[in-house]
């Protein structure tokens, strides 16, 4: 599979860089859901860019963007409910994209990783931000996450 | 007027920011011209944003920003001709709305402050830059560009 190295971002409720870059405040509701793109490049951080960007400098094609932005927010409408059900919130997330047979298809994982997952009631933090702001226990909350899915571990 | 906090940017040659944020070469023709916006806000150094951001946020309506686009690229077809009679090559613009008896109007002056302007041979800086980067000669450029432009001064 040839990567793109276009990232996709749908939000549904404000945190992060989101926060940061435009001074909004963490914890709105965002509606409808926000939808981003990021250029994949460590070394500049990961630049937010957007579709005539990446069209202009061959990133992905205008169809490759269009059918990428389909597939995130199918995915945000299916893992919402799934996350809910667990009592979760799905705060927001990334995907990736590929190209294998000339068709565009996820090419990422999903994990706590790469989204921001809340408790529902507490808002408690259940991702990669227990790691990124220090507040520990993150192993426990990835467990967490997975318990509240119906996931079993091996002893 | 009522002005959009939303400013639209485009570009015809990487230079500025571009240059900065993807870390792409300065010079190098953009093909088809770039189109961004930018959230108006001092105090977080106007971000980059999107359509999806600024309907969210409300900053503005997708028929706003639709509009917006078409008149911003207007301006590119016919500014870049009036330039290049004068030997100029205009790299990029920002361009600012404001709704004014409920129509999407241009609510903001277009100047060498606001825009790159190159001598289309050397490539000479003939705008804000000159200002920006320590180069000197800023008023003389601003003169320079409108002597070319026909335009003549009060002695």
């Amino acid at each position: 599979m040839q990567m793109i190295p276009v990232e996709c971002v749908v939000r549904n409720i404000a945190a992060g860089g989101l926060v940061k870059r435009l001074g909004v405040e963490e914890g709105i509701a965002l509606t409808p859901p926000t939808f981003e793109l990021f250029l994949k490049n460590d070394e500049k951080g990961d630049p937010m860019i957007n579709e005539s960007l990446a069209e202009t400098f061959g990133w992905a094609t205008p169809e490759q963007l269009a059918k990428m932005k389909v597939l995130t927010f199918k995915v945000n409408h299916i893992l919402k409910a799934l996350f809910a059900e667990g009592d979760m919130l799905l705060v927001d997330y990334k995907l990736e994209f590929g190209v294998f047979k000339g068709e565009v298809v996820l090419g990422d994982e999903f994990s706590p990783d790469g989204c921001r997952l809340w408790d529902a009631n507490t808002r408690e933090k259940l991702d990669k931000d227990r790691f990124r702001q220090g507040l520990g226990g993150v192993i426990e909350a990835y467990e967490e996450v997975g318990r509240r899915l119906g996931i079993t571990f091996p002893a």
